[in-house]
């Protein structure tokens, strides 16, 4: 039994809150609810991505793992069924003994949200998520009148003014959205990642061979949905992979991803020449029934595609991608990934595994961006996603990497047309290379942009990217700035429910409601503690000045008594108008 | 006596040199070479802000302050002089005992760089700037041809492959760029800001009546530089804001920036009201003979301007804009500024400092960004600007702000109609309002993108902004935060010199040389510190791989030896095609 606890309680500041589905009192969606000392609007809510364990009234058990909330959904599908017992700890280390039922799709029936789609059948993951997308955002508007970032430029398609089950439903169907949903991860809360929604992010876990172990890495998982994590890649490639996983998903609120050739390769003892289809799916059918969500697969990544990178300055910096091509490459032979691609999506057809085509051959330098050997991948995994759309899976498209901010635009608008609306997730992009340290901010710049010109969901950078891996506080880092790049790309395609929380955190600023100011932000604690180094007295929590300018200079205090005045003075103007228009000439406007 | 003292030494890596303008051996320009352990580019030439501080050699002291080195330049053009003997201290803080010369323009004769650049004159500051843009380019180009930046799309004009001195004279003579440099700031080493250059920054210093004090506020200037602050702005609002001036100028080898309505205020007890033309011109010429080099002055905030902003979220957030506001309200009168604004281009004229003119109106929110008032303001800096230029006056637009990414463009186009090209300078943008103690990395975002679209210098924002005054740590993470977003623009501007960086650290990268990519980082420290939280051996700076996936595992190292494999492959590919030519069949391409 493992001995070791994750962060748990309260956002500081927000209460979790479970709101129910309209007309389905059994789909309880968790958000949170920010109070504000607001007469006008008295709570902003937020989507909340932490799952239980934000929860004060919530029991947990990592043993246990937690609540299958789809269980009852999945269990009136019809699926076969199989009991998976604990498993004998291999080398010390145990799998989480959570009772776990391990399902499988039956041949010829449906099994993945885009076959129930398809067939214009509304599942409860799809009703879930328009739920938790919509942000009560049809209550904010009968209040509030469409937000002022509806004038803006849209890029991509027009989202609704309210998300209904059946917009889900119709954006599955088309294939430009999905939720990641394996039927062996009853726990998971449903999310959608696609153009047309909020723009999501992913947060990176995984020990490597050289540091890491099952309790940080388990708690590395909590610690960034807590911050806002909307999936997590554990890309573990050391030992015990799969304990280390058994724990994560039995307790993880969100989807989980994985590239297995990270594990195939440590089944066949690091050799990336032993690896062979049978090993690498073997190993999927593993992941399959732990309750993987969705699998990064470097099938576009083939023989004729690896010379265009020999002139490279940083050749090829995926580490799937080199993998393969090194396997490639020996042999002088085609990828196994490739070769056996309708059987990968069989079997993620059979769990609802989706699918998510890796860029291994992504630039890792400015110098690189947008080559042809980037391009001659991309439109691979556009064949690749006809493929798995053919076999009812759903699917993404991965992209890079390091881009300058004017060839970005060019990356979506290929990936758009290649793939064919497909949900594009992409790393960063970063936009310099020069920055090592700061590279959390290098690529926030090129994951805002990218996201709003239509990428579905932004893969984290943290700040020690390039340099060694995160620990904690690089993984709060890395998914707050996610977050508030993600958000950026929101209020930029004039995401309907996106700007409510702007305005409810600048209101609070104006009216010097410090303590909400802190309750709206992304990082409460980080906001307060900033606000505190300088002014920690309770006193100037309610204090109409800040230390910026200090009580006498207060801009915002200043310009407060000018809106009393300027109202007056508008009066005034009126006035002046009106007598002038009597033929009176007393009164003339200096302006 | 102040007893304190500053940073100085070389940045980690970094050797400082000096190198002279060609055909000018007096004329010497600051740089940084980073050595590197590659044969074929032994060393890489990096723009240096940080003065005499980080040269071993220099034998510094801030009683008598840096060298004068447009001293001989500005004595050979003739200006009235007189000596001003040091100053009584005021409430016990002295101000900087080193011996300044008083100079003031003669009526009717050439003092500003605009002046000479009209009249086709080349000055010592043109031949300084050019040389310093240039980064050593030709001979890049000559060894590695053209960076493949320049691939991509262009915005605004196109900047050319070399910076002459000439052109730079033309850029000044249009209006396009500006060099501020105070003729009573005779230590500035010259720095340019213009659309067609390198994009600059700026870091906001500054005591305000709530903390902060002289020897804090001197440190922050030299590290600000120390990390790449172009400029300096000084915002203080406390007591001693001239004492603490005086020790900042006699010892800043970057170009000074003042609010001078700060200090106006308070003279007058800091009560706005009783502001008055006279207070302020004698604020400004107290100023100018210090040696302030750019002003801001809120004069395009007019008394109609007002009322259009009753309605926004937040109001008038500039702290100038607010104070000019207020006054302007409280007897329904036209601005002082505005209205004697021709005065202040002369005082402006008589010593070359440069207007920026203030955007008091700007947006605090993203709910008010490019509204009426924002734009009503923007349209009178346009009038102004024509007015500045009358006068032979350098100036430049201060601009935005808080602004959603999809409206940050019509910025852009709006001020270069509005003001006839005058360089831009913006805070910021913020793209989003939800993420304080982040707002460096929000603000980071809008401001790479809008240093692409073509604005010239970037004001910083730091972690501390909406929430307290930044302390050393901030400024630092404000300075490379902003630099990276500054050279992230000017590669997407497709700038000739920007990319040699990005392709030095990322060779360096991918050929396992851990130390030269760390010095070549805009921030070795915090790259080296990094790294040795998870590998610390020194043997690990040799390693032909990283924390990140182990020894077995390295995707570059695999990635090299692919490198060697297709060069390979290819001469086997050309063997297959030339055996299919020749008809042969037995050698069949798998791709």
């Amino acid at each position: 039994m493992q001995e070791f606890t994750v962060t748990t309680g309260p956002i500081c500041g927000s209460r979790k809150i479970y709101s129910a589905a309209p007309g389905r009192k059994d789909i309880l969606v968790p958000f949170r609810d920010v109070a504000l000392e607001d007469e006008e609007q008295p709570f902003q809510r937020l989507y909340d991505t932490s799952g239980p364990y934000t929860d004060e009234s919530a029991v947990l058990s990592l043993e246990e793992g937690l609540p299958r909330i789809r269980e009852k959904w999945l269990e009136k599908r019809g699926f076969s069924e199989k009991l998976k017992g604990s498993q004998a700890p291999l080398e010390g280390v145990p799998f989480c003994p959570a009772s776990h039922v391990v399902r499988e799709g039956k041949s010829g029936e449906f099994v993945t949200q885009l076959d129930y789609a398809r067939a214009g059948i509304v599942t409860e993951e799809m009703i879930y998520v328009a739920w938790r997308e919509n942000l009560g955002r049809e209550e904010a508007a009968k209040k509030q009148g469409l937000p002022s970032s509806l004038r803006g430029e849209r890029v991509g398609e027009a989202m609704p003014a309210y998300i209904t089950p059946e917009y889900v439903r119709d954006e599955i169907a088309a294939g430009r959205a999905i939720i990641p949903s394996n039927i062996n991860h009853p726990e998971i809360e449903p999310m959608i990642i696609g153009r047309n929604f909020l723009v999501k992010i992913n947060a990176n876990i995984g020990n490597s061979a050289v540091t890491s172990g099952v309790a940080s890495e388990v708690e590395k998982m909590v610690w960034a949905t807590r911050w806002g994590a909307d999936t997590v890649m554990d890309l573990s490639t050391g030992k015990h992979i799969r304990q280390v996983r058994s724990w994560i998903l039995r307790n993880s609120p969100v989807p989980i991803g994985t590239v297995p050739i990270y594990e195939a390769l440590e089944r066949v003892g690091n050799d990336p020449l032993a690896l062979s289809w049978e090993v690498f799916r073997d190993t999927l059918i593993h992941q399959a029934e732990q309750g993987v969500d969705y699998f990064t697969i470097h099938a576009g990544i083939r023989l004729a595609h690896i010379p265009l990178t020999a002139k490279r300055v940083t050749g090829i910096v995926s580490r799937g991608g080199s993998i393969m091509a090194r396997w490639c490459l020996d042999g002088h032979r085609e990828s196994f990934l490739y070769e056996h691609f309708d059987e990968i999506c069989e079997i993620c057809h059979r769990y609802d595994i989706a699918l998510s085509l890796g860029d291994g051959l992504r630039p890792g330098s400015i110098a690189d961006a947008n080559d042809e050997a980037q391009f001659a991948e991309l439109k691979t995994l556009g064949e690749l996603t006809q493929v798995a759309w053919k076999h009812g899976c759903q699917v993404m498209i991965e992209g890079p990497g390091h881009v300058p901010m004017n060839l970005i635009r060019e990356n979506m608008d290929k990936q758009k047309e290649f793939c064919a609306d497909a949900p594009f997730y992409t790393l960063g992009p970063l936009t310099t290379d020069i920055a090592p340290g700061y590279d959390h901010i290098t690529s926030a710049i090129g994951a805002a942009m990218i996201g709003w010109f239509g990428t579905a969901m932004l893969c984290y950078v943290t700040p020690k990217e390039h340099l060694g891996l995160p620990d904690r506080n690089d993984v709060k880092t890395g998914v707050i700035t996610y977050k508030l790049a993600a958000h950026a790309a929101d209020l930029a395609k004039g995401h309907p429910a996106a700007q409510q929380h702007d305005d409810a955190l600048s209101r609070a600023r104006f009216a010097f409601r410090w303590e909400d100011q802190f309750n709206l932000a992304l990082d409460p604690d980080t906001a307060r503690s900033f606000h505190d180094e300088t002014m920690p007295k309770t006193a100037h929590k309610t204090a109409h000045f800040c230390s910026m300018c200090g009580p006498k200079f207060c801009s915002m205090k200043i310009s407060q008594d000018i809106r009393d005045d300027a109202a007056r003075q508008e009066g005034m103007k009126e006035k002046s108008e009106e007598f002038r228009k009597q033929g009176g000439a007393l009164y003339v406007e200096t302006a």
